[in-house]
């Protein structure tokens, strides 16, 4: 991005993030143990600076780097934390922009969020003495998590560099969106934390990230926007080429008033909103996990249309559920093609078995040969778009034929990988049962592939045809 | 149930299966290692024989306890396992009969469900031959669970006594629900797996559930049932005092037509079974997850209404997505009475935390004595019904204060407790994050203690209205 672009949109030039060498946490707290600058040095990997008046040493961290302020550190600084008391910050701030930081994360609470006079005014202040060459991220956010950097502003955050972005004004979300994505094998580009946003908010960051090579999908929790922003925000969406998948907060009447209190921020009619995402082919999740699922989604199988559905099951009962659930979210699972059909029909004869959509395998799961050649034909008919299978997790322990397991587990990836190759989804479903051990091995496995896997279909069945209209608007 | 009762039901008396004390498996298979005869003899706490023709020793089963036909055994027999083919099963029940069996649990398949005349006519005799004397769970069923008497159908089926009972056509979601429920903390006083159905069908075990005293919850997965069992079916849930909750299967045109294909079963149209469900407070769950839901819930608080609702969070960005979920359901998060939000402003005033439903507790959530004052406070409203609360699990991970953490889990679970004290529901979400150990400890617990834990909000939230409408109805 040039500043010109950035000057025409009215929006903050972060391009700079993706440079940052060198940082500094301002003001760690003996009484919070360092907690921030710990969790900033846990995993960085380039300098780290301490900068604190009194403090001259601290626990695992090398002394040489503590400096009482931050004039006296001795090289340039990109990016520092800033976690002071506010009636400090003034100060800080000062001494950041002569310094030549680019770029601050204000932990620091105690100001508009005060709902106060004297809290927006300082507020104010803050802003004016960063002159517009300190860009600040907060006050009263986490600030940055930046995994390729090993940047982050929690203990056991990852340091593996991915490619799916979250901004949130709100620091508990942010938290549980690392701390839940991960396990679930969601790798992040870069997450935001903004909090009160008075310089640096949510239409900056989603412009950044829109433009950004490491990040491909862009999660957000949105309360609200500034007033007079929402011009830029059209603009950035306009221009926006990657899926963007948005929690709203305050849709109802008691969650917006709630929203006001947290952050202060206006959250406006959902209404309004619903109309403006519908528009720009955002996709409007309704749960905190629903971020997360549509992000695994779409980063194994990009934007996709999937109407037509095959379903798979090794309980026939389950998969005339699963068809239910299905037909219920208005999508279909329609006939397979006739030469399919009579492929298949000669394929799965065995009793208990059905050869229909939706197919009931029974106990031919364990025949991995015939469930691979069953999915194939499936994926080759022209009727279908992709395939749902269920695999209860009690399957994958192979019992009294142990050292299967591995062959089992190899198989089962092979099959469930056919999707790439037909350009149709896959979405196996490893339900939770009695071989937890089992299912994590599985689950860790169809992760690294970037196989999406659920525990249940009500966690992404309702995601398929807000997927699936993105994807069509896209299209056109 | 007395004999008379049954006939003026025209259904058929089970009341014998609590007194069973010896039972046998027919024709276990050396091909598939004994299974049936393995998994029936796992945790059986009375007297088991084998029943085989040629077969004199089975490996870790007594010798002595193998007949070479039911005949043949010293003593009488309760109930019996059959697993032969199709071809044996005549004079199989011949036995039975002779012998004065009372229940046969028919696995075998080869029957209507072939949808073959031949298939039905075989049926049909068999059902002849058994002469109302004995009764057939089956055939092309998984037979009956009874965790309290050891009896089980799968190996690892759980031997510990329970109150929740199951009633399906279908092995495949049987089998689920009794291996998806127990980690979920649920114990089974009985669970059938009728097949075919052709003798015991659903309304005589529903008959039978509904007036037995080890049972209080009965789930049912139903893919329809016989012509000219309706009327019967009406007067069974006339009569019935306990929380039903059904899964239909075939509530959508695909479906119904897979269901049909499944178990030969007539599904009926769905707007017909609304009306049913409906009218004599049955619970309509959607998923087979949710009827596993519904039970945690329901052995919990037993029927209760929840309309209004307040929500503590240690994130006031989930707070306010909570909300949103919640009132997306029709039901309301209120203030808080005038009183109660004087003395919660007056506790709650730490920087972060906001006193107003939802509460945000932030980082006071360390502080579990002010935690549990602040629940005590919130139950004691007369404006609310109960209190969902949000427990991300790494908050669980007390992490640098090692020691802590069983302290922390005692008071939690005291604190969750207070639902009972103030006979208000307590629902805890913890949250899949990045402490799975602890995470699988507390719930563990909760699950002992009758909390009905879950893991996000989607996973109960559409069963409130349902419980709240069916408690409603019960009450007038």
């Amino acid at each position: 991005m040039t500043k010109q672009e950035t000057a025409e949109f009215n929006i903050k030039d972060l391009s700079f993030i993706n440079d940052i060498k060198t940082i500094a946490v301002i003001g760690p707290s003996r009484k919070r143990d360092y907690y921030f600058l710990r969790t900033h040095a846990e995993n960085y990997k380039g300098k780290i600076y301490a900068v604190h008046p009194n403090v001259k040493e601290i626990p695992r961290f090398n002394d040489e780097n503590i400096y009482p302020s931050l004039m006296d550190i001795p090289e340039s600084v990109d990016y520092v934390y800033i976690t002071v008391s506010s009636s400090q910050i003034l100060n800080v701030i000062d001494d950041c922009v002569e310094k030549g930081v680019k770029l601050a994360g204000v932990f620091t609470a105690g100001f508009s969020d005060l709902g106060t006079e004297e809290g927006r005014k300082l507020e104010e202040e803050m802003i004016r003495r960063a002159k517009n060459s300190l860009r600040i991220i907060g006050p009263n956010g986490m600030g940055m998590t930046y995994p390729k950097k090993g940047i982050g502003w929690r203990m056991k955050f990852p340091s593996e560099p991915g490619n799916i972005a979250f901004i949130g004004q709100s620091g508990g979300i942010s938290n549980l969106i690392v701390y839940k994505g991960s396990p679930m094998g969601i790798k992040f580009s870069k997450v935001f934390s903004f909090g009160n946003g008075n310089d640096v908010d949510f239409v900056d960051l989603l412009y950044f990230l829109s433009n950004d090579e490491e990040t491909d999908v862009i999660l957000c929790y949105l309360e609200g926007i500034k007033e007079g922003r929402g011009e830029e925000l059209i603009k950035v969406l306009k221009q926006n080429k990657k899926p963007i998948v948005v929690l709203k907060a305050g849709k109802f009447k008691g969650a917006a008033i709630a929203a006001n209190t947290h952050t202060a921020a206006i959250t406006g009619e959902y209404r309004v909103w619903k109309t403006i995402f519908d528009k720009y082919n955002v996709i409007d999740a309704d749960s905190v996990e629903q971020l997360l699922y549509a992000a695994k989604l779409i980063d194994a199988y990009g934007l996709f249309e999937l109407k037509n559905i095959a379903v798979l099951s090794i309980s026939g009962g389950y998969g005339v559920v699963l068809v239910d659930q299905i037909e219920n979210m208005g999508l279909e699972v329609p006939p397979f093609s006739p030469e399919i059909q009579n492929q298949l029909n000669q394929e799965l004869i065995a009793v208990g078995t059905s050869a229909k959509n939706p197919l009931d395998i029974a106990a031919q799961f364990r025949n991995l040969k015939l469930v691979k050649h069953i999915v194939e034909l499936v994926l080759s008919d022209k009727n279908i778009d992709g395939l749902i299978m269920d695999l209860p997790s009690y399957y994958l322990n192979t019992g009294y034929q142990p050292g299967r397991t591995p062959i089992m587990e190899r198989k089962l990836i092979e099959i469930m990988s056919l999707g790439y190759s037909y350009k149709k989804p896959i979405i196996p479903i490893i339900q939770r049962t009695n071989s937890p051990e089992h299912r994590s091995s599985m689950i860790e496995k169809l992760n690294e592939k970037k196989i999406p896997v659920f525990n249940q279909p009500l966690e992404f069945l309702s995601l398929l045809p807000k997927i699936s209209k993105c994807a069509k608007n896209k299209m056109e």
